[in-house]
């Protein structure tokens, strides 16, 4: 499983899904680009969860529909503001740094094998690592002893005080690494000419915080009442220590994220309710049910304003047999609201007409990667199948895939290529298509395969006769003759009908 | 018309089109967050500009569609790729500050009253100052004297030598300006855990490096061939001494670019082609011909590549009588493939297969603003009627329009709400529509005039025993009744028929 996603990063270059930033240059680690199928791809994904909750939401508990409306805030705000959530201060992870390699480690991804005798070094592993590589390592550089000589423990449980002599984990000697430090991951910027800290300024590190900031304004200007949401999809940064796992951690990357207001006493039931929307979401885009996980945080690891989180984990095929995060359900009390309102010296709480109360709305917030989810929609579709010329397709849901179809006339003969030019102006006011006309048809339909187009059409020598092309089924690759004029409802009742 | 500036601005913050970010907190300036309905606006332009170029590219001088394929690269790219383009070294604005003020001015912003008879100071206004203004200050300042008395030079074009003893704009008393100096407009940041040189990077001050970077990428992946084009929207960020008019020049805003790749010989031929693309473009969004200029930037004003450069300018009310600029379509030679060719090292050679030859092709570049075309819809729809409630309604193009039509029952009782509510749930999926149930109709039409929604259609009493609404048009303010079901086919043929 771990290998596919070499596999995949593969395809996804290959075929313009996915490149690394500034790749020309040799990269830029934790940053990457989206190329022509990528960007649609991602655009689907994004436009589907707006639509989904700003343009049409979903039907409440009491059969009406709820009450949604978007923003778009500045990536860069007054600092203060991060000051109120807590990100100047606490938005840390611990770093180590190996002696040795350079190579930096967040302490949390990393374990340590320390000597159950108490005699010899401590090795330090990646937090993945396979015993099989574990035990060729400690042939190596602890000889004599295996894994069962030593206990396992996460870098970040190990006191300070015991922090010393641990091996880290890319040495080829015995070089040791440092104490773990506090490091702030937001990156920071300047606002203005001089690069002083009265001009300090952050990228945000995540894209609620923009919805909190215009609460009162929204409250103002749309005439929302509680229990309303506030939706909000952009870019967000965090200068990560160890990028890694392709788009998934990235230091640069998307998010949608939806603040739902409400009283405190409802908490539980809107809870329940995003829980079951935002899992139907993934199941409706194609995502098997099998394929995620729901990790119903414990009690003690939520944060003190928080009753509940649920995170929606996805079977990434790094972290086979595992899963890993896609998207977080968190209540979060109403502690942004009361902190903007402390910090800011603004009043912004909520006015109940009808029950003459002013107060500030809890939150339930579900939170999501779109950028993730693009990874996760790739991981979902990405299918072997070597009974095909590609050895692969992606099985993307007809309604996310990049293109819904591709037209393909048999030949460049004018015979072939003009009726197919003219079903390409047809559909493609509706439809984004693909009109590719050169190169032998096997190898078109195994580009197809390979970016999950759904259908291609095929104009050939009998179309001008008979008015029919030939549609082949991506999955099943069966081809039937449909005729022409009816290509446009076949499309409509398969992407949207589907 | 400078101050209807004013009243446009107030307007954008009481319906929720445009806030300033982090209002909370007093604002920062130069960014700007973007309520419900500015946030669909943009969606509205940004997705009509990307279904213009990259779903359903333009028909070219041949009679066939021409080639245009997407990309969305990273903010933060490979710093080597900045000092490629040229915006380590050269990407400044020269900068003046005020000593008694502390107030900081663009020198290319500034012109100077320099006295005819070399007598005495000189005073430096805002470009735009008006000789009303400037006669004030001037019997304030320099008693005795009238403008007439002075010459006017632009202050980035006064030679160092000469610069003493200039009053600055906003001083009171005589406080002077420093000499200018070149202040890089690039956002900077620290990539990693030290905030050394070695880690510094960029936010990009333009969106077309992420194309020019990606064009071997696109090329090898894409199966495109020269003449295409590659198209962008993105976030685009630069420090500006002075931001200023509002959501033009601000310090984070969005562009939408399109680099069309060509052979030298046919520059001519798509240069022309892309003028007169863009002017349809803005056009079809119902820009008035009469609001755009073209200006052909004087050929010495050209930088050394370039054989041409038209500006689109848009008549906003900040610039009235005069223009400032929506969209640049410039000639830019195959300068930046050269350079990233040349800095990156690798090979980014265009291979023409049929002619057997390798070459780096020409550009042509339609830069637009995305927040810019926001702005110019706003300002374009923006009508002054003495004659309805609200006094001022926004006249936007259907297509545009960030709801296409409200359903309002005309009280909040049961058979008024319900058929509403149902006629909303029909229409939801295929148009963005607002359902407004409380308050009186008066207020009601009054809210959708200054929001711009073209249609409303009320529900009455007599709805339950006719089945029709009454619909009316927000320019003329005509009602008429309508059957239920025809609303969807008067929407279709309204929106997207006209």
């Amino acid at each position: 499983m771990k290998d596919q996603m070499k596999d995949i990063v593969a395809l996804c270059k290959r075929r313009g899904f996915i490149f690394a930033a500034s790749d020309i240059y040799g990269g830029i680690n934790g940053f990457w680009d989206y190329g022509p199928l990528g960007v649609e791809l991602k655009n689907n994904l994004r436009d589907r969860w707006w639509h989904d909750m700003v343009i049409a939401p979903p039907i409440g508990p009491d059969g009406t529909p709820i009450s949604i409306v978007g923003v778009d805030s500045s990536i860069i705000q007054n600092p203060n503001c991060w000051e109120a959530s807590g990100h100047v201060g606490g938005f840390n992870d611990p770093m180590v740094d190996c002696r040795e390699s350079k190579k930096r480690y967040r302490a949390d991804h990393v374990f340590v094998l320390i000597p159950k005798d108490g005699e010899g070094v401590s090795f330090a592993f990646d937090k993945d690592a396979e015993d099989e590589l574990i035990e060729k390592r400690l042939k190596k550089l602890a000889k004599g002893k295996s894994i069962d000589d030593f206990e396992r423990e996460m870098l970040d449980q190990i006191p300070a005080a015991n922090f010393n002599n641990i091996v880290g984990p890319d040495t080829k000697n015995k070089g040791t690494l440092t104490e773990p430090r506090q490091f702030n991951m937001m990156f920071h910027t300047y606002v203005g000419a001089t690069a002083s800290d009265d001009n300090k300024a952050y990228l945000r590190p995540e894209t609620c915080a923009g919805i909190f900031l215009n609460f009162k304004n929204v409250v103002d200007s749309s005439r929302v009442k509680v229990p309303f949401g506030i939706a909000q999809i952009g870019k967000a940064f965090r200068n990560e220590v160890t990028p890694r796992n392709f788009i998934f951690r990235s230091r640069e990357f998307e998010q949608m994220e939806l603040e739902w207001f409400c009283e405190e006493e409802d908490v539980p039931k809107w809870f329940d309710f995003w829980v079951e929307q935002r899992t139907n979401f993934w199941l409706s885009l194609g995502v098997d049910k099998s394929a995620l996980h729901f990790l119903d945080v414990p009690k003690d690891d939520l944060a003190h304003y928080s009753s509940r989180t649920i995170d929606v984990e996805y079977k990434f095929p790094f972290a086979a047999p595992g899963f890993d995060e896609l998207e977080g359900i968190a209540h979060r009390g109403n502690y942004d609201l009361t902190q903007h309102q402390k910090h800011s010296g603004a009043k912004i709480e909520y006015y109940d007409q009808q029950e003459n109360k002013r107060y500030l709305p809890h939150v339930i917030e579900p939170s999501t990667g779109l950028t993730r989810g693009v990874l996760a929609l790739i991981c979902e579709a990405y299918t072997v199948d070597e009974n095909r010329p590609s050895g692969v397709y992606l099985n993307f849901h007809p309604s996310m895939a990049p293109k819904k179809a591709a037209i393909l006339p048999l030949s460049a003969k004018p015979e072939h290529v003009e009726p197919a030019q003219k079903l390409y102006m047809e559909l493609r006011n509706e439809f984004v298509v693909d009109l590719d006309i050169k190169q032998n048809i096997g190898k078109r339909y195994a580009r197809q395969d390979e970016i999950g187009t759904p259908y291609c059409f095929t104009v050939d020598s009998e179309t001008a006769e008979d008015n029919c092309v030939t549609v082949r089924d991506r999955n099943t690759m069966a081809q039937e003759r449909i005729p022409l004029d009816k290509v446009k409802a076949f499309l409509r009742e398969k992407i949207n009908g589907g």
